[in-house]
């Protein structure tokens, strides 16, 4: 059992059968396709020689197609977290130096670590942090940092920076320089990369094509787009018409890389390597919860830790860059009808097979081409009407999802989510630090009790029964201090207050102290603290407290046995609502 | 009415009378005779010249008692703020040199500037985030490192760190040239005030006086040791036996003290000064509500951030280190009687008279007697039950306390409390990530909807109705999801999931993106999702959003009407409790 939990390839691989290989397969080449183009696109966009993207999706899927859940995700270099990699490296070394690649590699082989570990150690709920603000935002924000960044491969200047302001003034510096037939062609495929993902399919659906067929067709396109312009480049020499090419590639797989072992370093790059690998993360489950949703499977996102965790090792061991599951590649796995994990590593075999035999020809592909792959698939990510949903349902949220896209796009990534999920955190402890809480007062002829701003009920002016409507927990315990000291202050003829509490569902240790302190001070002031309907789980908690042996009123089951107990029938007061 | 809540002098003052100047008086005579050792230990503790404990009691009494709301709190130098005050600058300057007195100078002004821009923008709440286990651990651990950082005093050596490791290994090293004069007296003065504490208020009350008279006269023990140990000092010319004397200090009041602008020192300062004035304020607020609530007074925690920021301010600027409201002394200022603030500006008039007139004599003072003062004071603060009380009482709270009880003896006080925050919010947001959820059927012959765990209740197989305890955010979110996706992927009949929310006071966007997520991902498993008993406030919130629009299911009012219009009747299940 424990084996199959660790290992969820025992649980498909001994029932594999024919029909399942040709599923896998056909989805295999499919993605195959794809994913050349985007794996050296997204080396690229870390700042690394294109072919480490390849590097990146040959072990890192087989090790997945072992230790993962899902049976369709796509793991391999994505978007996000090449630009992370990009601004994590930027500080440390000069891109190109091999200093840079050893860091690319550190990455990886560190995310994958906490990963594992924080899937060993079932922390999965630790990505619960990153809200669905944050996560919308910085995904938004970094799609356009993404895109901004290509720009220069697209006009053929150089230009740098990590964020919209350093990119934009690095831009307005060298767009002068423009290179002509670079222009042409990184605007020509974008072009070309634009119509396919809008009008191609239609076209061919009216050109007599299955939808299906038309839709594999059109997620061809870039990769007919790589073909078309590697041999322009290589036909027209357009190298020495000033188009920059990917150039030579090392022949062949990769070989084992030790990562370092200096401590500095890893310390320098700890934070990154967590952001990089807990974003993937939690972009992964949320794609492979949906994809296994449309088949009634699940997936358990803490194996979905090990298994993601492991692939990064692999990455990083085989010389290539922090890796994880992609949504468009996962979805296009899934709609070609790939059925369990070897659909990854058949993929694997695929990318193997490009790395030993296409590298010559990868050499003239134009970096134009790959910029302009870069926008069409990063424009998938930006999604501003969000601001505007997110406004209409909930300020706090608009709040942190705001600050995350701003810091995002002015400082970096980790700056944007780490502000993000501190506001986030913030907010709800704001929203629960002030628990709704109102002074109940008796349904006449009944044992019910409610507010007495909203109904007409019996009051006792020498007993107040305050309802507290929140579990207590050190954010909220001093506010009820306030709230109960106020009543006090503004009822010297109080003699009993009764706290009623069948919705706390939990009294922490700070919570206790402010009960303590609130029975202390309604003493000094002559007033019994009793307490009312308190739940069975919080009461056995209390039970051998201070707060219980010292307190100066009792514990009553039902709030109408208090009443019952405590008030003076002739001197009810009736107040109207 | 807004002048008077700014100004809360406006609010006592205009009716103060000659009973209430009797009682201040006799109050602050008091206070000023524990404030006076009390105040130069602090500043030796915080590794400054003993006068500047002295300055640092004048301006801040006087401004506290226009601006802070507590009618009894004793403003000025503590033990805890000091000891911060000393770690912080450890790594800036060395002790005596007049940049670090700039660097305690800076510190509480920035302390000041901080507290009151929160007062003024209402953040006292902030507070909240130092939970009870946080403050205990720290306030426990903090006495044992200053009980620990005097043992040099007392011995007459060279030693020196900010925690208990760096203590131990620097007392190590230097108690072999103890100075056996100065440990006579420091143990003579630290047995005379155990004994004064415990055992002198019986002695004289069993000798005739009445206990209030026997109570004060405990109390002045500090200062009857401070002038027969000085006096013997002189006489016996100490110093020329070794024993180290507090020394020559400028006569006079003290001058305006403008704070160092150097923006990199600002930076270097900002979290200690925060730490530093937030801890001072929750102690403050704490003593404050406690000695209020007494004579049923309340304190208004937001002008308590601009009472005591501003004390802090003219702390700085009079060139005093930072203040804040201190447990015994405000205490004492109440068991003497005083009514007003006004008792705090009094006892401001007795230390400037002690600065201007007792100076010559301060000089003959031994350090060790200040010790001595230090070791009895801090030993109230040190708590080490409460470890065993709250780890009876919560596991995860004791887990909080006692990483900063370590933290901050073997790092720093600081250390401590970040750890400890981090800790608390982190455990309270894994506490209700798992939220409590249960599957529901019908008590039969009832509207009724009851655990099916627990109880004997009808469920109908193709219809799962799934109680949700919790409110939904962003940590609990993907649990919900979870949650759902096992009950329908363990359910292949499943055609309807009721999701009951009675106990759903908040939806934020994560949970309302994951509500989403559900509901497509039902839609794709062939189940419609429905709700029912959405609260008000909520359905408010829900009504504009897609999930509404594109709900699989409906929503329904009350559970019973689901269930009703749902259910089979003809295929019911009756499962046993």
């Amino acid at each position: 059992m424990s084996l199959k939990r660790y290992l969820p390839i025992l649980q498909w691989a001994p029932g594999y059968g024919r029909d399942q290989a040709t599923s896998d397969l056909v989805a295999a080449t499919i993605v195959t396709v794809m994913l050349i183009p985007q794996s050296l696109a997204y080396a690229l966009l870390a700042g690394l020689p294109a072919y480490v993207g390849l590097y990146a999706s040959i072990l890192p899927l087989m090790v997945y197609a072992v230790f993962g859940t899902s049976r369709t995700l796509s793991v391999g270099p994505v978007a996000v977290a090449s630009l992370m990699t990009a601004a994590a490296l930027a500080p440390l070394a000069e891109v190109g130096s091999p200093e840079y690649l050893a860091g690319a590699v550190l990455l990886a082989v560190m995310s994958g670590l906490m990963l594992t570990v924080m899937g060993i150690l079932r922390l999965g709920f630790l990505a619960n942090f990153l809200s669905h603000p944050v996560i919308s935002g910085f995904i938004t924000a970094s799609g356009l940092v993404i895109a901004a960044s290509q720009l220069k491969h697209l006009f053929g200047v150089q230009a740098s920076g990590h964020n919209l302001l350093e990119i934009g003034r690095s831009l307005w510096l060298t767009i002068g320089q423009f290179n002509g037939v670079t222009l042409l062609l990184g605007a020509g495929t974008l072009v070309f990369l634009v119509f396919a993902r809008k009008g191609l399919k239609p076209l061919l659906v009216t050109l007599g094509l299955a939808p299906r067929v038309a839709d594999i067709l059109g997620r061809t396109a870039p990769i007919v787009a790589v073909v078309v312009t590697t041999l322009l480049a290589w036909q027209l020499d357009l190298e020495s018409a000033g188009v920059r090419l990917v150039g030579e590639v090392p022949r062949g797989l990769p070989e084992l890389t030790l990562p370092s072992l200096d401590p500095g370093l890893w310390q320098q790059l700890a934070v990154s390597a967590l952001l990089i690998g807990v974003v993937g993360f939690v972009e992964s489950v949320s794609v492979g919860q949906t994809l296994a949703a449309k088949r009634r499977q699940t997936i358990d996102p803490d194996q979905e830790l090990i298994g993601l965790g492991n692939a990064n090792l692999s990455a990083g061991l085989s010389g290539g860059l922090p890796v994880t599951g992609g949504f468009s590649r996962s979805v296009v796995n899934f709609d070609a009808g790939a059925e369990t994990p070897a659909a990854g590593a058949y993929a694997a075999v695929g990318i193997a097979l490009a790395t030993m035999f296409l590298t010559p020809a990868i050499a003239y592909l134009p970096q134009a081409t790959l910029a302009a792959t870069i926008i069409v698939a990063v424009s998938t990510l930006i999604d501003l009407p969000a601001l505007g949903r997110t406004w209409r349902y909930s300020r706090p949220d608009f709040g942190a999802m705001l600050a995350t896209i701003v810091l995002t796009l002015v400082h970096s990534v980790e700056a944007g989510i780490v502000a993000g999920v501190a506001l986030s955190i913030g907010l709800f402890l704001y929203r629960t630090s002030r628990p709704h809480s109102a002074v109940v007062g008796r349904v006449p002829g009944t044992e019910h009790f409610r507010n007495v701003l909203r109904h007409k009920v019996e009051l006792c002016p020498r007993v107040t029964f305050l309802r507290v409507d929140e579990s207590l927990y050190f954010a909220n315990a001093r506010f009820l201090e306030e709230t109960v000291m106020d009543l006090v202050t503004r009822q010297p003829e109080l003699q009993d207050l009764v706290l009623v509490c069948p919705a706390v569902n939990l009294v922490d240790a700070s919570a206790l102290e402010s009960l303590e302190a609130i029975n202390e001070r309604m003493k000094d002031a002559g007033v019994r603290l009793h307490l009312s309907e308190v739940k069975g789980p919080v009461m056995d908690r209390l039970q051998d407290t201070e707060l219980l042996s010292h307190l100066g009123g009792q514990v009553f089951l039902s709030t109408y046995e208090a009443w019952q107990r405590l008030t003076d029938r002739s001197r009810l007061d009736r107040q109207p609502a």
